[in-house]
C-alpha cells in the first residue's frame, strides 16, 4: 500500500467560520463537498484540535467562504497556521456577517456558504459535521484556488524555516512570521501533530 | 440564497467500481474525500439511482481510480453516461482488480484506492458511504483531472444535442453517441433526474 496515493484527491481550500455565543473563530479547511441538492447539504471534516471544531460542535452552524485562485497566502496563512486559543483571528480583518450570525470573510473569496449542521459523525481524530445549506452568495467572478496551487504557492515563497513531516515528507517552508511551528499545527496533509514534524 | 453559488466548490473525478457476487460495475463521482489518516479513510455520497451505489450497499466494498487531466472524455463517458442496468460497462475495458476483486480501470487514472464501506449515512436521494482505504496505489506521475475541467472539455467537443437542465441550467452538449439522454441519466451539477433536461 503506497499511502501517497490519496494525495491525488482534488480539494478545493476554504474558510471555515463559526459563532458560538460571544466567540467567533475561523480556520482552513479542504473538506468540503455537496452532498444532496434537495435539501442543499454539504460535509466536512474536522480536525478534532481544531477550536473551531469545537466551537461548531455546539454552535451547530457555520459558514464557508471558497478561496479564490489569485488569493494572497496571507490571507490563508492568517486563518490557517494560527490558533484561536492564542489569537483572535478576526481582529482587523474585515469580515461580514451571516443570516446565522457567523463570520463572512469576502476578501479573496467567490462565494459563501451558511450551513446548519443535521449529523455529526465521529471520526476518531476528526468528525464530520453533515449540514443543511440555508444561505449562499456569490461574491465575485474567478477560479477557485485548488488544494495543490496552494501547496505550490507556499512552495513558491521564500523559506524562513523548513520544517519536514516525518509521516507523509510534506515540507512547511515558514514563509509566516512563526520560527517555531505553532503548538496546535498539523499537518495539512496527513493531519499528524506539530511532534512528528522535523527541522530540515 | 443563490443556489449557484456551491457550483464553486472544488472537485476532482474518479472512477468508482465495485464487485458484488459475480456482477462488476464502474460509474464516475466526483464526491471523494480523505477523512481520517490513521485509519486511513475516505468518504463518497452516491446517487441512489446508480446501480453502483445499490452493489456497494450489499458488497461494502469498492475501488477509486483517480482520473488524469489528461484523461480521454470518451473514457469518462463511457463510466459516467451509461447506466450499468442495461450495458456492462467492463466489457471490452482493460482492467484489473484489487486485492478485493473491484475492478480498477488503469487507463487515464494516477492512482487507485481499495476500500472497505465502515458507515452508511442516508441521505435521502443519496448515500455516503464512510470507508477504510485498505490498499492504494500510484498508477503514474500527472496531474488530477478537476471537476472544472471536465465540464470544460465537454463543452469544447462539437456537439450533436443540447440538453440544458431546467433546474441549475447545466447544459448537456451530447457529445457522446446518445440522441436521447438515457433514462437514468442525472445532472452532473444538480443530481436531478433526466425528466428536468430540456431540449434546446
Amino acid at each position: 500500500m503506497d499511502q501517497t496515493a490519496i494525495f491525488q484527491l482534488t480539494y478545493g481550500v476554504h474558510i471555515l467560520a463559526t459563532k458560538n455565543k460571544d466567540k467567533e473563530n475561523a480556520c482552513i479547511i479542504n473538506t468540503c463537498i455537496q452532498l444532496t441538492q434537495d435539501p442543499m447539504r454539504v460535509s466536512i471534516a474536522v480536525l478534532k484540535t481544531n477550536l473551531t471544531h469545537d466551537m461548531i460542535k455546539e454552535s451547530n452552524q457555520f459558514s464557508i467562504s471558497i478561496i479564490s485562485k489569485d488569493a494572497s497566502l496571507d490571507t490563508i496563512a492568517h486563518f490557517g497556521l494560527q490558533s484561536g486559543r492564542k489569537v483572535n483571528k478576526l481582529e482587523g480583518t474585515p469580515y461580514e456577517k451571516d443570516i446565522l450570525g457567523n463570520p463572512l470573510i469576502l476578501l479573496d473569496s467567490l462565494a459563501t456558504l451558511s450551513c446548519e449542521v443535521e449529523q455529526k459523525i465521529d471520526l476518531d481524530t476528526h468528525t464530520m459535521f453533515i449540514a443543511k445549506v440555508v444561505d449562499a452568495h456569490n461574491v465575485k467572478q474567478g477560479e477557485p484556488m485548488t488544494y495543490a496551487e496552494y501547496r505550490a504557492l507556499k512552495a513558491g515563497k521564500d523559506k524562513k524555516a523548513v520544517y519536514q513531516c516525518s509521516v507523509c515528507h510534506y515540507i512547511y517552508d515558514g514563509e509566516i512570521p512563526f520560527e517555531e511551528l505553532p503548538d496546535d499545527y498539523v499537518c495539512p496533509i496527513c493531519k499528524q501533530p506539530k511532534e512528528v514534524f522535523k527541522k530540515i
